[in-house]
């Protein structure tokens, strides 16, 4: 991945300018806000792939900066509403913007970085463009709404979780795979390979985030664990504990998810259960087969620097240490 | 204007039969709360205007029924978060859906409505329509945030009201107008005597809007009053009162306006002081000046139906009984 980071510097630079340059509200709060998020240590895994996937197909314009902002600006806005949405008190490390500035603050900022994505977008006149950025925010919206609505829901089926995951997630990350196709003029054929590549790595990514939450790890120091099981939100792993425990186990459980205090002995009784039904082993296997999914879909490139690069990326997102 | 109401009543139905149709997402509660607002006794102000604004200028397609749906789902959806930012309960005399399914709920319908917009918009492949409504979602979001800034901000100035109200409001109510030429393929000099004239129209509507919050009147019965000032919104008509009291009323507004606890003797008070000094006057003479700007605006236009109508629409928006 070094490699990668390194090979994609100055492209990943000059993302970074433009989205500093893009932040420039007469509202001086929407600028701090937003800055405050925008440089939180985010990864940049979809400029990143933008990027990628827009060589991969031998584009040589300059589209890929601001499109590779505009999608981290769709990114960002949607974490600004998840904080808000959660409850949450800690992004990246770091306050959320919520806790500083406040929940409302941060539901405008979030607007307003959806609209900003939007004026940048409808500003390239590249209508595909268009058409695969806003079905892509709608189908985000409908993803975390869905999420929203099967919170605390113990009947929830591994069809409704990738649903859910494939809507909040993989949408986004498939989108910036196919845009790099888009800008770059390829083919259908092609077009449609980067989208299920991007797809398949968008599932493998939130099933492996999803796994995280429950592995103890040295390498995840200062992670905190637990945060979808305080939440109600019931992911891979706990479904198949859910579904393989034995009924007493699966009483307890119930109490623990539908309980309105959240204790960490708890925690470690879930993770416990888990090692013994071998649930994150699970989880962790499919986010890996959704890896080998995705590499079959970029096998359809022939080999090359860029399409290492890409498949690199994929290996990289089910890893326990980013 | 029950003459235009029943003269758009063709047009105004088939737009409600698209913001319907367009509700389908298989998200169920998606739709359920957006039913909810949408149906909720919208007086559609903005279609009306879009639809009125593109017959001035002689269109004839038939683009201007989902434009109509496009701005109406932008509105809604600045209502859903207002209305959480707000913690506000009642919407249009029904409970808010916030208050019925959630703050969560209503954050993500807003998000969906704005997306569904952007998706609808995008499909008109309208690039002039698409840079507009664009720039218009940013400015409101950038007005809400501004508002937000100056809440309980003794210093306001009217300068930063009118931009205040400017960006929230006027901003849409302009752009529908403009809309309304956009389609019709009119000339510069009639979309931008358009949008001039939706834009005191929206400053009138908006003026209007605060300074009934603190007219007491028998044909509003039922409407609640004061809530600017529970909000610690300082709008026009307090503005003007905190500028031309004296020192121990200002000295009791500021206790009023900062306090924690709103008592309904303070509302009392501070509409007897509004009497005494002629702020709420001095406000609607503003509105009803901007009423004139707008009409000298439409006067480049020659005298129509269409025209009579947006002229009485503008008279309309700072009538006390709608």
């Amino acid at each position: 991945m070094d490699n990668i980071w390194s090979d994609c510097k100055g492209d990943l630079e000059e993302v970074e300018q433009h989205i500093k340059k893009s932040l420039d509200s007469e509202v001086a709060i929407i600028t701090t806000v937003a800055h405050h998020i925008l440089n939180g240590g985010g990864k940049r895994i979809r400029p990143l792939l933008l990027i990628l996937s827009a060589r991969l197909c031998a584009y040589t314009g300059g589209s890929h900066i601001a499109l590779a902002g505009i999608v981290e600006f769709i990114h960002t806005a949607t974490l600004l509403h998840d904080d808000v949405i959660d409850n949450e008190k800690i992004r990246r490390g770091i306050s959320a913007a919520r806790v500083l500035w406040g929940n409302r603050e941060s539901i405008l900022v979030g607007d307003y970085l959806y609209t900003l994505a939007m004026c940048q977008a409808v500003m390239m006149e590249n209508i595909e463009v268009n058409y695969l950025l806003s079905a892509t925010c709608r189908k985000m919206t409908e993803g975390e709404t869905l999420q929203l609505v099967h919170n605390n829901n113990l009947e929830l089926t591994e069809a409704n979780y990738f649903q859910i995951i494939e809507y909040k997630t993989a949408s986004l990350i498939s989108a910036c795979c196919r845009l790099g196709g888009i800008i770059a003029g390829a083919p259908d054929v092609e077009k449609n390979a980067l989208t299920r590549f991007g797809q398949n790595l968008g599932l493998a990514f939130q099933v492996a985030d999803d796994t995280l939450d429950y592995v103890a790890d040295r390498k995840r120091l200062g992670k905190s664990l637990g945060k979808d099981l305080k939440e109600g939100k019931i992911t891979l792993p706990l479904l198949h504990l859910l579904q393989n425990c034995n009924e007493k186990e699966k009483k307890s459980l119930k109490e623990i998810i539908l309980g309105r205090k959240f204790f960490q002995k708890d925690l470690a009784y879930v993770i416990g259960l888990m090692e013994k039904h071998g649930s994150t082993h699970y989880a962790l296997a499919q986010a890996k087969t959704f890896v080998n999914r995705a590499k079959e879909e970029s096998s359809l490139f022939k080999d090359s620097r860029h399409r290492q690069a890409l498949e690199a990326v994929a290996d990289y997102v089910i890893r326990r240490d980013h």
